[in-house]
């Protein structure tokens, strides 16, 4: 078999086998096979596609390319979420520890942020001692002992995944629905998760920017994770505007744990209850989602999703004051009120905007490794169909830097647009791919 | 400017500014653009095209990446040829000194041979003592001095060409018309040559295997040369099977320097009157291609094309008694006469394999850098449309391994497929571009 066959099957819009995927995937993470090969193949597979069966090869492969963690000495049910990715979107600080708040084990592995996109691990990582770099055992342990744990991806699994998405980036192969439904699905099957609920957002401040194009990415990712044995769904939701009202690490953080003292914002609360009842389901813990909700907002409003979460954090090494004291989180030195520029309607807020103006504070990264300002970013103060005066407070904007915090306020200014009729809200959840 | 941009820009199909695709390939002679962004670009290319503009700025970036000759202070008009590439093209052997016997100046860079295709060079090197690797000096003080120059291509023109090809092979991106017709055009634009006919072959003995993908490319490279100020045509002749009937370098030199002595293939000696008779036309030598011929077919029976040849072989320091006494030109060790297996009809003889049975005999390469012997090769003794009886010569064999021997045999007797009904010998014209 040699590299430049399969390349110019996969040119000519072949379907690749098995073996021909496994080839080039083991070859290349084990630098047998060099750079300029694989992403001219990359580059084929972007134009010419792949068919299901070989983006399934393809996840396997990945999978194969490392060590896959089997947890069903465990508990014979592990949750799972994964979020393409977007702004404001603090999900897994709620969804984990009310899932695990139920009983069901939840085990994840998580991302950073990069570029408009916020990334859990940065959020946790407010909080001074928390650890996000647990090694295999420990996350069995945690998990098996506490019943959640996140923690960052660890290298051992589906390491030609972390090598096929540098080169991705640099070689604009990044958009490809089987590359990134692979992607995603080798780093979910090989952390051992036997229920997944995929969380594929749509809109400005997201990867997919139409409903078409998440929920081909969200019927591919279901196929293969079913067709790999595990049970699996996927919401398509909302990422027009940011989620919820805050973005930037700490104050994210913040705005979890309103949530989890059931004081947060509505449309956040409610899209956590939403991601949640999913997972209580592939649990074959409830049967019907409203069900689910009623259980889950109740496990909010009792305090005993709080509970879960200051005993995983604890697990991992936070310190819980900062958790009871919310106040002592990394603050920013400036944080100013900007007012709104003329009366009407909030007609559209770009996300995308507004999750760089937050990179741009210091709060994400430009590339890979940067290193990031936990107190900075925005709390939106109107959201889209809101009604606001001329004059009255439209977001607030914590930063280090004056400079930084002029340019921010230009920027998310013209983030909004405006109507003098009015407008309704996005739906928050578009569609279940089940 | 970011390489990754310009390679999304080309992947979503749109067309490269002159300035981009300049970035690209300067940047990558220059070492400053990784080769794993410069394939997922080719791939791009490739898959997406890229209009006559585009191709034109590509060959002109190519032509910029290295030194352009400039012969206008040698001659008016300098006469250049080139091949797509095939089997038995012996034709610039001939037509070099039959158009420089008219007076008329011919400067060509030739190639080398690889896998089923011969080279030029290879041919020439048959002849002791010819010296293939002049400096720019040396080319243009012989053709002023002698009016024909025959060498290796320079490493100091079009370098871009050089290092992209070596690419494009490892990357199956090789069968790219916009890149084969740049990749040939601006080695010829940057010799400097201001007539150049270009010889497309087509048939299972060329790499393109159609005349609608032989008219495309000879299209595509007339309409960059007339863009860039040359005068160009291109002739689309056949190579479903070998041209003349020597396939080997030796064997071809001396079917050559037969054709020189008006002793050759008829096949051949017309093919050659053919390009030749368009070089006048391109010089204004004559203005009517018949009338070309006549004078060209002079030449090759009155002995002045050939004393051109000696000339030219003389001043590049080849030992002219092989000239005049090509029986002393390297020989094989084992000359083996193979019989017709059948009476009938010659219906089709494959000159892709003819070519590789040429290479594994010894006499062509696998790969760049592999030494050939000259001796070796084969001698049709029929072609399509001859009428063969069972046991009559059907072919030559020239080895010096038995083995091989034995297993070219096998091969070409299975390259020849017969009919018992008469069959008519292809055109060996298709078509001339002008």
């Amino acid at each position: 078999m040699r590299a430049v066959d399969i390349i110019a099957r996969k040119r000519d819009g072949l379907a690749l086998s098995a073996e021909e995927i496994d080839f080039f995937v083991q070859g290349f993470t084990r630098g047998k096979i060099p750079d300029y090969q694989v992403s001219a193949w990359l580059m084929a597979i972007l134009l010419r596609g792949m068919d299901r069966q070989e983006t399934i090869d393809l996840t396997m492969s990945m999978v194969r390319s490392g060590e896959e963690l089997k947890l069903e000495d465990i508990a014979p049910f592990v949750a799972d979420k994964h979020s393409t990715g977007g702004v404001g979107d603090k999900t897994t600080l709620v969804v984990a520890p009310l899932v695990a708040a139920t009983g069901i084990r939840v085990g994840k592995m998580s991302g950073r942020g990069l570029g408009f996109t916020g990334g859990t691990l940065d959020k946790l990582e407010s909080i001074p001692g928390y650890r996000s770099d647990l090694t295999v055992s420990e996350f069995r342990s945690q998990l098996k002992s506490v019943g959640i744990v996140v923690t960052g991806q660890s290298a051992d699994l589906a390491p030609a995944d972390g090598k096929l998405y540098a080169l991705r980036d640099v070689t604009a192969t990044v958009q490809s629905l089987p590359l990134i439904a692979s992607s995603i699905m080798s780093k979910k099957i090989a952390a051992g998760a036997n229920g997944i609920v995929l969380d594929v957002k749509v809109g400005h401040g997201a990867f997919m920017q139409t409903d078409r194009e998440g929920q081909d990415l969200a019927s591919l990712m279901v196929y293969i994770g079913r067709k790999l044995g595990r049970r699996v769904r996927a919401i398509i939701s909302d990422m027009s505007q940011p989620l919820g009202l805050a973005v930037g690490n700490a104050l994210e953080l913040r705005e979890a744990l309103d949530t989890l003292n059931s004081r947060g914002p509505a449309d956040f609360r409610h899209h956590c209850l939403t991601v949640a009842s999913q997972l209580l389901l592939l649990a074959g813990h409830t049967q019907d989602a409203g069900e689910g909700q009623t259980e889950l907002a109740a496990l909010l409003d009792n305090g005993q999703a709080l509970a879960k979460f200051r005993e995983w954090i604890s697990a991992q090494g936070g310190d819980i004051v900062y958790i009871d004291n919310p106040e002592r989180l990394p603050a920013a030195r400036y944080v100013r009120e900007i007012s709104a520029p003329r009366s009407g309607y909030v007609a559209a807020l770009n996300a995308r905007e507004v999750g760089l103006t937050s990179m741009l504070l210091g709060g994400g990264r430009a590339k890979k490794g940067d290193r990031i300002d936990h107190a900075v970013g925005i709390v939106l103060g109107a959201k889209i169909g809101d009604e606001v005066a001329e004059g009255q407070t439209l977001l607030t904007i914590h930063a280090n830097d004056e400079a930084k915090l002029a340019g921010a306020k230009q920027r998310l200014l013209a983030a909004y647009e405006w109507s003098n009729e009015p407008v309704g809200p996005p739906p928050l959840l578009h569609t279940i791919v089940s």
